[in-house]
């Protein structure tokens, strides 16, 4: 007999983000302001189609507005620029995503800076990236703030554990292992150079897995007992944890789909109504 | 009989660093141009005073300027930072260096904001933060270089090393570990709410210290063989480190005083020369 395992379920903490929305937005509507969101695909890529598709809908479900801009493929950066800056000058523009990842011959990192940083919800641009590593974000990158809302949904303590991170990207692996430290947790950030990875892995109390790799993580890499938070989304619903191995081991985890992924986009739509506040 | 032990001689690294620049700064003489460093003191921190001197004096052996601006303790915020934009806006002045720490009462937060990136040269703006994060930073945080100095001259692999470094600031934990990581190691942060620190340290090929607590690191933290780089400087010239006990263990270790310290003043010169050479 195993003990009692907790899966961390991911759309009841976005239900609980969105429905505290509800109210925020209907007081905006009073003012005659709807939160929009702008998002901006390059390219035809199925499953960016799909997340923007997600998005969308999400913003009008709540009553919420969403600009979605398409561009294609062939774009230049430049051009691209120019989009985000028209979006930029929109007063009726609360906040700006560009679908990741763009095209290889655009420059994704003078693409992210153009967004002002008022419409930077997802603390892309150097500048929000590094207020969020010193703890004063106004809009911490969503999937991080994600994985941090549900350990604290399940009032999973964070300080003092060792938060072991797999990953180390600008968008998810670095912020959370900065949000992870800023939260007083000892943080080991893991990455496709780390050499005895199981190793590392299994000194983690909390285990945030961020590789884009299927199935990556396995069962026997996690300590008895600890939290796994899988922040991957590929083909075929899996994400980045085998998650029939990992929940021999753990004490809980997400799964995917209904992890991470539904409260990455309640808190996007979190970030676009305090945008829309602050500039009420 | 013990292996034998490297001694990390900072100032052989630091006299390397500033030979090189002898030619550089000869150059730009040709041109009429003279790496201006500027520093500012407020309050009469006798340590702080210390640091600001030797930066000086330094500057001057090179042949560089420094301007030293003393401010009273009672300054404010504001005045502070008109202080900054004055320098700014000095077209004669390359580098504009805050010593740290301020007194309480001043936003060292709004005092760092305010130096122009073009002048930050030990990345304390949250710009030059996410720029040294992403690894593309003109100017990353002088120490954190310095400590990188160290170990590239000393051929020491970082690669798929696992690094511990103790402390968060965000002028040295966070830039360092985000360093050490963008250099493919792997990277654990601990701090003062870390639990089991001891055992934490001994997971680290490479252990920095930078506490600010003299002698903190025992010898019995440090795992047989590991390198130790020891970031910390107290009074009395103690570091982090209690470096007799950690040479026992260690295979490497930086002295206290002739360690990072000389290191981190030749990279703030370099820093004034590479910027002095930008604005040719």
């Amino acid at each position: 007999m195993t003990a009692e395992k907790l899966i961390l379920d991911g759309n009841r903490v976005a239900e609980e983000i969105k429905d505290r929305l509800k109210e925020r937005i209907a007081r905006l509507s009073d003012q005659g302001i709807v939160p929009c969101l702008a998002t901006i695909l390059v390219g035809d890529d199925p499953s960016s189609e799909t997340y923007v598709r997600m998005k969308g809908n999400a913003c009008k479900r709540l009553g919420m507005e969403s600009i979605r801009i398409d561009l294609p493929e062939s774009i230049s950066t430049e051009e691209l620029v120019a989009e985000i800056d028209k979006l930029n000058a929109d007063p009726g523009v609360h906040g700006i995503l560009l679908q990741h990842p763009v095209p290889s011959h655009i420059d994704e990192r003078a693409a992210f800076e153009a967004i002002h940083i008022d419409k930077d919800l997802d603390g892309v641009t150097t500048l929000g990236f590094a207020r969020n590593a010193f703890g004063f974000a106004d809009y911490p990158s969503c999937t991080p703030a994600a994985i941090l809302a549900i350990l604290d949904y399940y009032r999973i303590p964070i300080e003092g554990k060792h938060a072991v991170v797999i990953g180390r990207s600008p968008i998810l692996g670095k912020p959370v292992s900065l949000m992870l430290l800023n939260r007083n947790a000892t943080v080991t950030t893991c990455h496709s150079r780390t050499v005895q990875l199981e190793e590392a892995v299994r000194l983690g109390d909390i285990v945030v897995a961020a590789v884009g790799k299927p199935k990556f993580v396995r069962g026997d890499w996690i300590k008895p007992g600890a939290v796994v938070i899988d922040a991957g989304y590929n083909t075929g619903n899996v994400g980045d944890v085998d998650y029939d191995e990992c929940l021999q081991h753990a004490s809980a985890i997400t799964p995917v789909p209904a992890g991470v992924g539904p409260v990455t986009i309640a808190t996007l739509l979190k970030h676009t109504v305090d945008a829309a506040e602050k500039r009420a």
